[in-house]
């Protein structure tokens, strides 16, 4: 049974998140549908990351065990022609080998954030961006924003419902700069708690608008107390933009698809 | 009568155009009922452009003229607040001389048209640009578009229906160039024939695709024939970036603005 991994963009806006749910539209089940559409199978897709309701992704990791086995570059047409017409793409697909699992072989996810930063509100940014009014002062979101880099217990940054068995993560990197009107953050860790990233940024907003130091920032993680964070930042300007493998499981994928390029010379 | 001036942005998806119709909602419209909504004053707003269906703006300006004579900024504040939902949004106001006519007065119109430049399907872009899924040569296309400035007869590249008494306009500058998967042209004028842009885009992404040579849209504009013209690229990557007014205009504004200022001290 072939398994198939793909790398999919997505506009969050008009889903309840990547996850199949009872109550509205999902990423999961428009692919799942996609699928069905060319293949006739019932199949579950599994995702490296379960993006929230209304949170994009340019770089999402989905994969899926077809009965039949098809070319890559087959499956990749056959899914972005039957998706129409949602607002969800495969950007590429390759044949992976059987241990590969999108969520569990995964070594890094990268999110982005988007503030735009203006007075005036928002017309072709709706629901892609944060609209902060009030001037954001970046270098100082960026210095702040190294509190969070490291081994840490993220407890006050955490979702009240998170299912994370433990709350110590190990962030590897934050930046924070201004690109004109935006300000745009970007953080990458092995894995994420449930509204990590959206709960540092609302916090990091706060230092931006000169309401707290870099030090309140190390203070609310220091208390690992929910009620230190600032507010959360809406899911409107959160992409998850990266999931990173190990090179192994990538030149597996390489040597499955120069197989199968030479089989069918 | 205060006669105002602004610079308006809006997402052009949802209208008919810029200019009052009939048989659907325009930019005209909706910030004519936003300014009733406010003075109660029923009025006609000028527009320096009028952007076709779908076509958007971050930098139309117009003008009206109201009885009651507001501060400017209240005026912003009051269009701002009543136009909500549309995605409509005044950037400035200022009150303006009553020679001051945001068509007439307009001595250069600017637009942007960008091309998203890949194989997969749009998601975030979906009528904000036009999706070509051949990789376009950038370069090739700057070195084409250079034929169009200067003072040409555009009658190849002016719509059918156009109602300018002459085809002749002077294109003051036309740059192509890449910025990763877009494919950005920026061109400005005194004024422009209906549809010119998305015909002389159209025809230079002929060019981007190495179907064309510079030479073919030299003899396409020598032709002086609707017939040469390439495909009219679409309304959706259209944007009119800004509109400029003499210095004249400005300083009128600047004096009005000081002269308010200082009777509210």
């Amino acid at each position: 049974m072939p398994r198939y991994s793909f790398t999919v963009e997505y506009d969050g806006r008009p889903y309840c998140g990547w996850q199949r749910q009872a109550n509205g539209p999902s990423v999961q089940a428009a692919l799942e549908r996609a699928i069905k559409a060319f293949s006739g199978e019932e199949v579950t897709i599994g995702g490296a990351g379960r993006t929230d309701a209304g949170v994009h992704a340019t770089g999402q990791v989905a994969h899926v065990d077809l009965e039949k086995a098809w070319p890559a570059a087959t499956v990749l047409r056959a899914i972005n022609f039957h998706i129409q017409p949602d607002p969800v793409v495969l950007l590429d697909c390759a044949e992976m080998h059987e241990g590969f699992d999108s969520r569990f072989s995964a070594i890094r996810r990268s999110y982005r954030y988007r503030i735009f930063n203006r007075s005036a509100r928002l017309t072709f940014e709706r629901g892609l961006a944060w609209h902060v009014k009030a001037e954001l002062d970046a270098d100082a979101m960026n210095d702040a924003a190294q509190e969070f880099v490291g081994h840490h217990d993220f407890t006050t940054f955490r979702h009240a419902k998170c299912q994370a068995k433990s709350p110590e993560k190990t962030l590897e990197t934050f930046s924070v700069r201004r690109e004109g009107l935006f300000v745009i953050a970007e953080c990458s860790s092995r894995s994420f708690l449930h509204n990590q990233v959206r709960s540092m940024v609302g916090t990091l907003k706060l230092v931006g608008e000169g309401k707290w130091t870099a030090q309140d920032v190390r203070a609310a993680l220091a208390a690992r107390d929910r009620k230190a964070c600032g507010p959360v930042a809406p899911a409107d300007g959160l992409y998850l933009t990266g999931v990173d493998y190990r090179s192994k499981d990538k030149d597996i994928a390489k040597a499955k698809a120069k197989k199968l390029e030479e089989s069918q010379r």
